[in-house]
């Protein structure tokens, strides 16, 4: 038997695995990733495989390995690992029979069990391991194995289990060895460092086991401490073994010894204190944890396909697991914690991608998440010098947000030169800056933060202008502001000029800052003076005045193209029906490299189609389908970021079918049947998009010029859509059918306001919208 | 089948694993491991399995992870890996069938082959497997698959196979990532460099297939360069992949531009030059080098069991394998090349087990040794005055010799305690520098290398002497010289004074250089000029013979014992005959923990009866016979460096039985049936020990007060004994039956005398000896 995925349940709550295949082990790592935001651990068995992928992250501690490498998530210590021996054979799923293996993952509490019955020589067991990483105690998992015998002799069982610091990040070893120790002849710890950015951890595992003529030994290899159990399981019975682990770090916020020593201690007093808490009442103290998430704007999709209600809540339970939202000094890496797949380094995922699931749900979170932008500045004002241009230049990717820029600058050799390539983004994918500005600008409209506006958030909006007066170049000939050499959102293309993209969002992000001076500067003086001061308004503003009207902004040629770039228009067209079909991306390889890519009219993601969905006010409709109709055939979807833009567009543009296509496309990114789909970690960005397909989408959500507009458009199959979210501090349930769309509010708040059709509608308490063009309140 | 040893072979130089078990990888991987002294290698599965330990290491290319670890010697980028899918399915013998599994060293040529038939669904293969590290060519090694399909069906077969370097020592990674590189489209390079040593390594491999629908794809992952290669297999065709490899660090002393551009260039040029040779021809090459090592002395064992031959073998094999002869700055590791135990260093096991080997028979590889501690005096300075002494304090253990001590100071924290336990080897474990000066005098006595002698041996005996002088701490009260908190060879006694060992060894060192110096000061009065301004001998030598008749040098008591240490005697006895019955060391620290086993007469290894072997003009034979009844039975073996030492003084001693009994147990430290017994690497100095039970022991060769004795007695169960070696520059081959043993050297050298039953023997060509007490020549 190989292994698939199975998604089809009586409820919409859990998504599984049945058989065993270890070579597809990094799949269900990855997409069934525990954590909770503190932390993040992949799924790997609990016996080992050479096949696996064994990864633990802690949100924010970043190291670097050496100079030749950038700093990233290291992979710490492992507790999951368990070797055990039967009757001194190995428990391995690769040997024997295996029955009925099943790996599910409960999105609801976060529980992950595994079942099988394992059947080797006279032996015959039932296994069933479960585990969890808390929501309520963001330091603290656990892990469960129950072994029943099914022989009809008695088995003699070792297990093998602690903590072992032989784990590396593909072989770049983040930690010192570090002090081990046995406190109180059972609490395991060990206390390594991180060797750059000298974090210390102390990592505490403990075991309680319930069986028959037991006899235990400690053991402390290289890196390892380990606790060896000896037991026996009569047949017909049963044997049960626990273990519970934490993490602590120095850098955690909320500690006050951080010393090693006061780690040492609370870990040990904490672990102390929920000794007699039964691994089912710890469950359940994280699942209430959970159930304030789901409770918080659910999503009910009545789909005739059910995976559909199951995507958004895995795209929901992947968004808070990864998520840092304890701490505002960290953000959303691009494959969460999930994977070693871009280091844990922030991208521009998080503010077009990620962040509106947060602004419009979880506003709180949405504020820390740009609060690490704030805190970002001085990285972005260093990478900005660097480069020679003044204000704040957004990393490509973003680590301890001091850092400022951490994209490799090498990646792998050539396979035909031998030689290094470059990596450019960090030097010339320049539209971070913008991005960050407009996730800023989308999180005040939504929320009306006052207190994040005054004290970050114009700062922000400003200091991004201030760059782009920098990084403007005036082209005499032409008599206009250009932006040459950039890469867009489309990274098929290097070294273009004029994105479409780049240059229209940094028109509206220098727009933005003209007008915001001087309505602070008439409003705010006191606060204006403060930013005048800081980034010296008083020249910058006129300078963006003088430049705003002569910046660059590609117009649509007379077929109502707008250009991605200078020259994309002029390059050859390749027929992409056969690549498209298949798996894309290797195909279109095998026959082209990419320099010859980079020559030809191939878009890698949404570009110009993204620039029209995030300000679709700019552009008619017709327009929009035109290009639609242009760029979407030339476009491989090679990047996950590419489908939930085309499928919002494609909805908004009356195609709903052909949107539902994408939606399913993107739905399968993660999990979906190709095995080896998430190898790497899940794609962050991608969950991101399955909400915005889901509300923004087919509920029609949308901040246009900063109003709210509500337009939903229900995919055929969809009976029923209900979804929420918070507006300038309200709660606004909306319930959506084929006939109409009744919008709620809480009683007592302030009334909303919200378009629907070109009308301005005005919620006091409940509205229902005859989807038929009519309206009654 | 489980895994099992067999060494029943119509021929004696091969050592055999019947069987397939993954739980006893490391005994074949190390037991069997490859090299040529310029690296080493364990002989781990082409696929890959969770319970292997793949290592390679380059000698002296020692590096320090950090500065909580000892520089160690660095695990290096794998080259043997081979990742194998057969119809998509991972080949590994934990699936399907296996049929006539077998693992085979020829010991003759250093040829390491692996036969199997594996079967599994549909697939039945015929898995030939084979490789070796040229002792032609230094940096060179090569490896072979040959595929038979004996399927119905023609096979699709995947192999990856290349450079990876995720490999780290249990954890530490030494390297950086390093280029990697394809030059000309075949051949791979990886450029590591280590960490805090700065050496850099180029790592070159390439291979060659014969197979039918070939295609190949490169593959760069991180610290990684892999060819796939995609081909098919009709049914009873086979399929040939040869895979070529070769190291080049920036130490190496024989490179001109050691830059890595040079060293990339001279890689592959090397490669090219070979590119026409077959896998055979290549062997061939390295088989004629192992012949010329062969040929040196070769020895013969006519013995009832086959298996005493062999382990001669076995063991110079690995003397040849272990030891770095290319490099003076280098020496042997007491784990040789072939795992991470004692992390390469160099302890007093060179000079008291494995030296006399070379010392006897490849003189010029002794000298290299020595010269080792010759370079090593700075850090043997260096140690001394960290320690408040002055003169030569050998290192406990040693890696590069200028280094100094690098014995780790912290060992695995207490079960009980949770504190690390501080490892007291390296501050009073101090018998190390006279074990060298005897060494160096040994060599001296042997070949009586007069260009050694004068520019570096005479250095060594004094400075080593010098040491001496400032560590002896008077007794007022006893008026004697006392040599206080130590620990011995037994290291069961920490922190005891006066061991036995200790003192002797010392006031033999004292003695002899003051001897050595009053002679030089008469007869070579430059070199002594010389030596006294570099050692300041005209103060120190006065000194010592002030001190050296008043160093206390424990007498025996009125039975005959000589105490190990002021405390032994008085110590309580323990009945060892249950632990000595079985496994030993495990059960015996079941009872007791290592503080109790301090207060008890338990020994771990030879300590007194060493001294009484090396220093045997010392003392009468009762005396010897007294002290082996008294300690043997107290003495665990727990150390790989007792048994040789009970075999060769029961052999004086005329306990023939008792004394075989003792060589079984020794040669089977490693080639017994014990499977987990070289896990962490093979034990060097056991396999000087087998050289000194046969030459030394049965063969009864022994440098006594500086000249030769030959008084043979060989175990009831051998009729001949033949070997050979050098003397004074002269070759000496030694023929012994149970009548007579013939003595001949070659013509027309200098007339050579040894001693047998006290009487001197003048060999001039060639001498007999009847064994009953006549000579005839």
């Amino acid at each position: 038997m190989t292994a698939k995925m199975n998604y089809d349940f009586k409820d919409d709550w859990l998504i599984e695995q049945l058989g065993f295949d270890s070579r597809y082990l990094g799949k269900t790592e990855a997409i069934m990733a525990l954590g909770n935001g503190y932390m993040g651990s992949r799924s790997s068995e609990e016996e080992s495989y050479t096949t696996e992928k064994r990864d633990t992250f802690v949100a924010g501690t970043f190291n670097q390995f050496d100079e030749n490498e950038v700093t990233e998530l290291p992979n710490v210590p492992d507790f999951w690992k368990m070797e055990m021996l039967i009757n001194g054979e190995h428990l391995s799923l690769e040997k024997g029979e295996v029955e009925s293996y099943s790996k599910t993952l409960n999105l609801k509490n976060g529980e992950l069990t595994r079942k099988f019955i394992w059947s080797y020589k006279d032996i015959k067991l039932e296994l069933l391991f479960s585990r969890f990483v808390s929501m309520a105690r963001k330091h603290y998992f656990s892990s469960k194995v129950e072994i029943k015998n099914l022989s009809k002799e008695k088995v003699n069982v070792q297990i093998r289990s602690g903590i072992d610091g032989q784990m590396t990040n593909s072989g770049s070893q983040h930690f010192t060895e570090g002090e081990k120790g046995l406190v109180d002849g059972k609490y395991m710890q060990m206390m390594p460092q991180t060797s750059q950015s000298k974090i210390d951890f102390v990592l505490t595992a403990t075991h309680q086991l319930k069986a028959e003529h037991l006899s235990e030994r400690i053991e402390m290899g290289r890196r390892q401490i380990l606790m060896n159990y000896f037991f026996e399981i009569a047949p017909n019975t049963q044997a049960i073994l626990e273990k519970r682990g934490s993490i602590y770090t120095s850098i955690d916020k909320e500690v006050k010894d951080s010393s090693v020593k006061g780690l040492r201690e609370l870990a040990v007093s904490e672990m102390k204190a929920v000794e007699e808490k039964s691994f089912s009442s710890l469950l359940k103290e994280s699942e209430e944890k959970w159930q304030e998430i789901w409770q918080k704007h659910p999503i009910e999709i009545h789909s005739e396909d059910r995976k559909d209600q199951l995507a958004i809540r895995f795209a929901k339970y992947h968004l808070h697991v990864m998520t840092p939202a304890h701490d505002e000094r960290m953000n959303i890496g691009a494959k969460g914690l999930s994977g070693e797949g871009y280091k844990g380094h922030t991208f521009w995922d998080t503010e077009i991608f990620m962040l509106p699931y947060f602004t419009f749900t979880h506003p709180e979170i949405a504020k820390s998440l740009l609060t690490y932008r704030y805190l970002g500045l001085d990285g972005a004002h260093k990478k900005a010098q660097e480069n020679g241009y003044i204000g704040a230049q957004y990393p490509w990717e973003a680590a301890w947000p001091t850092d400022g820029e951490v994209t490799p600058v090498w990646g792998a050799a050539d396979i035909i030169t031998g030689q290094a390539t470059k990596i450019w983004s960090g030097f010339i994918e320049q539209h971070i800056t913008s991005d960050v500005a407009f996730g800023v600008k989308q999180y005040l409209d939504v929320t009306g933060d006052r207190a994040f506006k005054e004290e970050k958030g114009y700062e922000i909006l400003l200091d991004t202008a201030k760059f782009w007066a920098s990084r403007l170049e005036y082209n005499k000939e032409k008599d206009y502001y250009e932006i040459k050499d950039v890469i867009g959102p489309d990274e098929y293309k290097e070294h273009i000029h004029n994105n479409a993209y780049t240059n229209y969002t940094a028109h509206w992000n220098v727009n933005f800052a003209i007008q915001l001076a001087k309505k602070l500067a008439k409003s705010h003086v006191e606060l204006y003076k403060k930013l005048d001061e800081k980034l010296d308004l008083s020249t910058i503003i006129p300078e963006l005045e003088k430049k705003l009207p002569k910046i660059f902004l590609p117009t649509p040629t007379k077929e109502g193209i707008i250009p991605q770039d200078d020259t994309y228009l002029e390059k050859k067209i390749l027929d992409l029906t056969k690549y498209k079909a298949a798996d894309g991306v290797d195909s279109l390889f095998h026959d082209y490299n990419l320099e010859q890519v980079n020559e030809m009219q191939i878009t890698k993601q949404a570009d110009v189609l993204l620039l029209l969905l995030l300000f679709e006010g700019l552009f008619e409709k017709e327009l929009k389908l035109k290009n639609f109709e242009y760029y979407e055939p030339k476009t491989t979807h090679d990047s996950s970021l590419s489908l939930s833009t085309h499928a919002i567009l494609s909805a908004d543009l009356g195609k709903i079918e052909e949107s539902y296509e994408f939606f399913k496309k993107a739905i399968n990114i993660d999990m979906g049947e190709y095995m080896k789909s998430s190898d790497d970690g899940i794609h962050a960005a991608s969950l991101g998009g399955i909400w915005q397909m889901v509300v923004f989408g087919y509920g029609g959500v949308r901040m246009v010029n900063g109003r709210l507009r509500i337009e939903p458009h229900l995919p055929s199959t969809w009976d029923k859509l209900t979804f929420g979210f918070d507006y300038l501090g309200e709660s606004i349930h909306v319930e959506i059918s084929k006939e109409e769309m009744v919008v709620t509010k809480k009683e007592n708040g302030n009334n909303i306001t919200f378009w629907y059709k070109n009308q301005e509608i005005t919620v006091k308490n409940t509205i229902t919208i005859l989807l038929k063009e009519e309206t009654k309140q």
